[in-house]
């Protein structure tokens, strides 16, 4: 058929971004004024809430924006411009202008957890405006519901006014773990675009940065108690985070109810940390017994090391205050496990020459246990958990690789919680939004036990390919797929519908400074 | 193997992308202070030399940034910095300062064309540093040299001057033809969007941007004769191109001696042209002959038609000075031509019912002549001239689809000239930047004449996918791997090679503000 002209997909106005669990808008509307409308804190007055309710009314500055006159309008004279301004006021459905929304909060908390109650509800009054309110259990839920109500509006006609509808959502989140992992090793990121992406998990209600901070290729985080870490293992001086740097990223974070995970993940992935570290890794030897230069894995068979991996996971456990840590354990090759004389020796005396799988899991259970001391809840990659010996509960198994579903049945089953991020990896180029958007954590035939012990999930932005240039434009828009897929009801399943949605998300995340790509091709974003 | 901490490629210090034809350098080097360093016009002093040269002092300064002290030099004493200058001094292969470079030109020109020389030499002098110059004939050779100069520099390490070895270049294109194309249809780019993609072009020697401007989808170009087409079609007024913005551009691409070839494709992709001009497209029927309301393709069979094409491409040749014009011709579907009763009426009484390559065809070989009246060249898309019944020599053919060596093979054969496009689309994300700098667009069994008829190709960036927020990112740096195989010799083919000169581009594009994505996969830009 011809190609119509225009966009592909015509944006919705005003529309939530991930859908509510319920959501009633009527046909009445109210206008807002941006420059006077403010939110009134009518519960506890809880620390998060002014600087969040402050952000917020930026944001509604930046989409009123939109709304300014476009050139074509610009030539109607002042009695035109009056004129139309009085055919809104006698429009039959037209309540009036909004002034304020309160917010009304019982319980405060300072740091986003993992069960954390982000439930709210919202309404915008059909008959008293001033009756119109976010209303929340917890500082958690108020954030959301700002988050909601903001996406509310859409530009009026009038050109200085935005438009909400008369509304109620009733809404809580599906899954209690929503996130993004960005890594930092393979390429630096710098502290503001971690803000940047921070900003859009918000803009999305994801509530976990998983920060993959440290890999093979390069360690940027700077240890106070190993400063040659860094010093030796990052890029460059530049691109190191300081602890001022996280810090800076906890309460960016926090203060917008996202938790940050971090991820140091061992005994794999860790050869950067040999640089300032010798002795830490395994050597490889070549045949004549001669080492060949090269490293890889912790050697866990010495004293030392374990001395060293204790103490930087109790400075990890100090810095970053999330219950949650990730410490890795995927792709753990034999080498040069296999070759290190000191290795091969330590596992002849034990009995267990060759079986590599188990020095990694009798390492990763000393190391979950080290961890559980420390009051964090470990997550490994799955392999780790197909290859270990954990006691059920003992750590969360995230799910990356081959047939996810019957991996999380079998993992359930056995009593352990879940995280998916399988069809969720950014970088895999040729995943569309639409495939992220299609799979759900929840699509396997288990008990209402087991559905339980699925915690949510991660889109994944390894970052080989991806540096500042381009990693904002590649995260977004497929994440929010994924940021709906654990937000909203498992029945929020229509790709048609959802994509006139994306559309309209990845214009207000334009608007909001986050260079989100195009969703569904040609298109624009009204200025 | 192990993975090696660090960059996965490691990049080169001053080499040139493109590879010159001839370069030689020599384990001498001098040093250059940024902030005295300057080019000295010797020859003539053509109008575009003094922004040039000017640019360039400017792009050296950015390189000198990088120079800076890291902070883990920051805290040198004066005294050790001082002994670190007299290390220098000492070195046997220190040649001295560089306080200037020559830059002589014979001939001057105000517009890039076809047939410009380009050709340069290139002497940092082993003995005499003030013999040390740029020779070109023409002064389009030494805007090529002055860039290949600037990326000789890298930062010394003495965190204040630039080092340049001696080194000897002779240099020239290998293809007269070496574009970009960017779409300004599907999403709109901001003027300074395009000049930062003209910026990069100057930075690997490309000399064509090839502006699709106008589509199915809008029509942002604003025609003084027909501005309802700009009006109606564009997505917004905001997304379009005033007369003085397409000035802007063309002044800013003539100044780096970049041509600029506009595309206006008909008769297919002008479904934006018909909302406002009715009448100028076929109007598709139903079964029972009404009009559906969908259209599709220039109705050719209406005189007012062919008279508004007339004047409207008499506009674009009064706009765009290019002696090349791109008319398209590509993808014309049948419909809505097989169901508008005046295109059939008219097939009929012609004795062509049916047969709409014929309609085609004639349309084409009309505009073409049409075209050649305002003494310009035409360009087609491979299909029009498959189906057309060209004179040899009328059209350039753009090759983009299919066994492409084999039809630049028959295209040259029958004494066409060809460009290629086919592999060089950069909205194929599996297509990475080897896959693009191995196809040669001279790899077919072509006499000595047809090998001359091929004018060179350009990578294409098609933007149903792509705005403002990552055209910059997904251009580059796979655009840079076809300037080189269009620049360099046809022996410059080792991947290997490349990929270290290719690492140090992208992060020399980052320094001038081009956001640049990673080329080879982890790794860094040092600060």
């Amino acid at each position: 058929p011809p190609v119509p002209p225009g966009p592909k997909v015509h944006a919705t106005r005003g529309e939530v971004w991930p859908r509510p669990a319920s959501i009633r808008r009527s046909p009445g509307f109210y206008l807002l004024r941006p420059l006077s409308f403010y939110f009134q804190i009518t519960g506890r007055r809880c620390a998060l809430l002014e600087p969040a309710t402050t952000r917020y009314l930026r944001v509604v500055q930046a989409e009123a924006a939109v709304a300014a006159p476009r050139p074509s309008r610009a030539h109607r004279t002042r009695a035109e411009r009056n004129s139309w301004a009085r055919a809104w006021r006698t429009d039959p459905l037209f309540r009036g202008y909004l002034r304020s929304l309160q917010v009304e909060v019982e319980d405060c908390e300072d740091w986003p957890w993992p069960g954390m109650d982000e439930s709210y509800q919202l309404v915008v009054d059909d008959s008293a405006p001033g009756a119109s309110k976010i209303k929340a259990r917890s500082v958690w839920g108020a954030l959301r519901g700002l988050e909601s109500f903001v996406q509310l509006l859409s530009p009026s006609d009038d050109g200085a006014t935005l438009l909400v509808n008369v509304t109620e959502v009733d809404d809580a989140p599906r899954f209690p773990h929503r996130g993004l992992l960005l890594d930092t090793s393979r390429h630096f990121l710098p502290v503001e675009d971690i803000k940047l992406e921070l900003d859009a998990l918000e803009a999305v209600k994801m509530n976990v940065l998983h920060w993959h901070i440290v890999d093979d290729q390069s360690f940027p985080w700077q240890s106070s108690l190993f400063p040659e870490l860094s010093e030796s293992g990052a890029y460059d001086p530049s691109q190191t985070y300081s602890p001022e740097n996280v810090r800076d990223i906890l309460e960016y974070a926090r203060l917008r109810g996202i938790r940050v995970v971090a991820e140091f993940d061992t005994p794999g992935h860790t050869r950067s940390w040999g640089e300032g570290r010798p002795g830490l890794l395994a050597a490889c030897h070549d045949s004549s017994g001669r080492p060949d230069g090269t490293f890889a894995n912790i050697d866990p068979t010495k004293p030392q090391n374990r001395e060293f991996l204790k103490q930087l996971f109790g400075e990890v456990a100090a810095v970053f205050p999330d219950p949650v840590l990730h410490l890795g354990g995927d792709e753990v090759p034999e080498f040069c496990w296999n070759s290190d004389p000191g290795v091969r020796a330590y596992m002849e005396n034990r009995g267990i020459s060759g079986d590599y799988r188990r020095l990694q899991s009798e390492y990763l259970r000393w190391l979950t246990l080290e961890v559980q001391r420390l009051n964090r809840t470990p997550v490994v990659w799955q392999e780790a958990w197909e290859n270990g010996d954990f006691a059920a509960n003992e750590v969360i198994v995230h799910v990356w690789l081959g047939d996810a579903m019957d991996l999380i049945n079998k993992i359930t089953r056995r009593g352990f919680r879940a995280l998916l991020s399988e069809t969720w990896y950014l970088d895999h180029l040729q995943t569309g939004w639409e495939a992220m958007y299609r799979i759900d954590p929840h699509n396997f035939a288990g008990t209402p036990d087991q559905l339980r012990l699925v915690e949510g999930g991660e889109a994944c932005m390894w970052s080989e390919m991806v540096d500042a240039t381009n990693v904002h434009s590649r995260v977004w828009p497929r994440a929010a797929a994924v940021a709906e897929r654990l937000w909203s009801p498992r029945t929020t399943r229509d790709t048609t519908a959802a994509a006139r949605r994306l559309e309209e998300l990845v214009c207000r995340l334009n608007r909001r400074g986050i260079p989100s790509s195009p969703a569904n091709g040609p298109g624009y974003c009204p200025r």
